[in-house]
């Protein structure tokens, strides 16, 4: 787009997002934001790597916010703002936009999440969107990856796999049943992330981090910065019923598990936890509604063990 | 670069890059940002639009810091931190990361500012950086482009239209003179971000902006947020040598001076003032060494009137 069309394009659909009164209405140079603390997270999504060219423009735009509200989550920490740095191809129809902003205006309402400012220019690239977020901690503690203490239960939020398996359903390399073909997908497209569970992680959590990069190979990190052991039992990994279905198709079961395990996109996250923190950590997942699974603990030692499982450390990525 | 590649680029070349304990290392999804209150700003560069393909890697690691320095600098807040999205292209070699980590690390240096944290990707794309910059106020106000009031002189800090002839001369399309080349290819390549100068912006300015897409547009989009009139004297729009030479050796005068005035790269500061503070301001710049022109006054009206010299609202950018 032009440089006109630019400023045509934030005042009349970027503006409308800006709530909070440091946006200024998305007319100045910069924004204010007021006394912290803050959590301040920035995460890039490109068409081609993160998502599919052709994946609904309001759930790209949903899936770059949430990667983001994901990683305020896993510190324990609320949304507040962000901050859009918008890459928008020459060749794409900027009537798009319109639905990219919907896609925003969305979640905006469901995370409580206001737009602070941004940058819009024209790309002879793919579509890419950065996006900057800004939480407030619920409580004095970011648990950061590098808090585990040997002892400590492994916990994880949601369902393992299901991104990857609908990253797989979108590419066609999965037949899967039609019930569950929308669900994977939603999955890969639109991540969950726990906003809800963030208070329960700046309560109990010692070490806690994002899950996106694969469960085993998120593992080890946060293994690598607590320098800790991390013991996982792969029968305690919890699976959608999609993914189940999935499972029970694959001819080497244990090798499908390490795909699903080590797949990415997850959004969920993962945290270890003092064995006392058990019960309030079911009821506070029990009140969301959230599944919580106890997969493993922590030992003295490095690396992680998973039963045998591979402990992949890339990225199951478009292009790469 | 695949997700290992990823790691090991992060832990060598950014981390040393990351001196604040907020920063967590950059061993972490999310960095910690102090207590506020804050002015915050992203921008975006692409390969292509925003500078060459050729362009030393360094300078573009600079080029991405500065035009967001600036525009901290025409907020009255003095740089902290930043953030850092790099999209890499997946063809071009990363052993170009540490010239460009290099360029970043000289200008934490020159400006006092450390890396927060970031992201990393591959692209297919062209190479992108995305930086957010966090600036603590010198004062209470940090003034936006809608604070200008009628009676207000326009001043502008540096010089106007170097960077667009810089582009020139690396595009081949401005034979100059051998003793100007370096000075305005500098000019495009890493704008000066008048950092220096935000304290005497947040003490005596009332409306300020960034110029970064044009002199005479950005006064326009001054003038409207401000419900004001700008009236620019031609004749008072500061110009380096380098600059003078060029426009000496147009056919016409004015078409050249109209391009200086409308091209982009700039990376100045615009802004109004009350007359009373005419001598302290000439002093601080002064005290800087830095070039300050007084090159108008504002009016009840709308627009800008520059003595019949077309105001652009267009970036010439690369690609647009």
């Amino acid at each position: 787009m032009s440089g006109a069309d630019e400023f045509a394009v934030i005042a009349r659909h970027f503006a409308p997002l800006a709530a909070s009164a440091g946006a200024r209405c998305l007319a100045d140079d910069a924004a204010l934001l007021d006394a912290g603390p803050w959590v301040v997270t920035t995460d890039v999504v490109v068409e081609g790597v993160h998502f599919l060219p052709d994946d609904p423009i309001g759930r790209i735009a949903q899936k770059a916010l949430r990667v983001n509200l994901s990683d305020l989550a896993a510190k324990g920490a609320a949304p507040a703002h962000y901050l859009l740095a918008l890459q928008w191809p020459a060749g794409r129809d900027a009537g798009e936009i319109a639905a990219f902003a919907a896609g925003l205006a969305h979640d905006q309402g469901v995370f409580n999440v206001t737009l602070l400012g941004g940058d819009t220019t024209a790309t002879p690239g793919p579509l890419a969107v950065t996006i900057t977020a800004f939480g407030r901690p619920h409580g004095a503690r970011t648990p950061a990856r590098s808090d585990a203490t040997p002892g400590d239960d492994v916990w994880v939020t949601g369902t393992i796999g299901d991104g990857v398996l609908g990253l797989a359903v979108r590419q066609g390399a999965y037949a899967e049943p039609p019930a569950a073909r929308d669900y994977l997908v939603d999955r890969y497209q639109i991540p969950g992330a726990r906003v809800a569970f963030a208070a329960a992680i700046s309560r109990y959590a010692h070490a806690a981090m994002d899950v996106s990069d694969g469960l085993l190979g998120d593992a080890a990190r946060l293994a690598a910065a607590s320098a800790a052991r991390l013991v996982i039992d792969p029968a305690a990994i919890p699976l959608s019923s999609a993914a189940r279905g999935w499972l029970d198709g694959q001819p080497d079961r244990y090798a499908g598990l390490g795909r699903l395990a080590c797949g990415g996109d997850d959004y969920e996250i993962l945290f270890t936890a003092a064995p006392g923190v058990r019960a309030a950590l079911a009821a506070a997942a029990d009140d969301l509604g959230l599944p919580l699974a106890r997969i493993g603990r922590v030992e003295a030692g490095a690396g992680v063990e998973a039963g045998g499982l591979p402990v992949g450390a890339h990225r199951h990525r478009l292009g790469k």
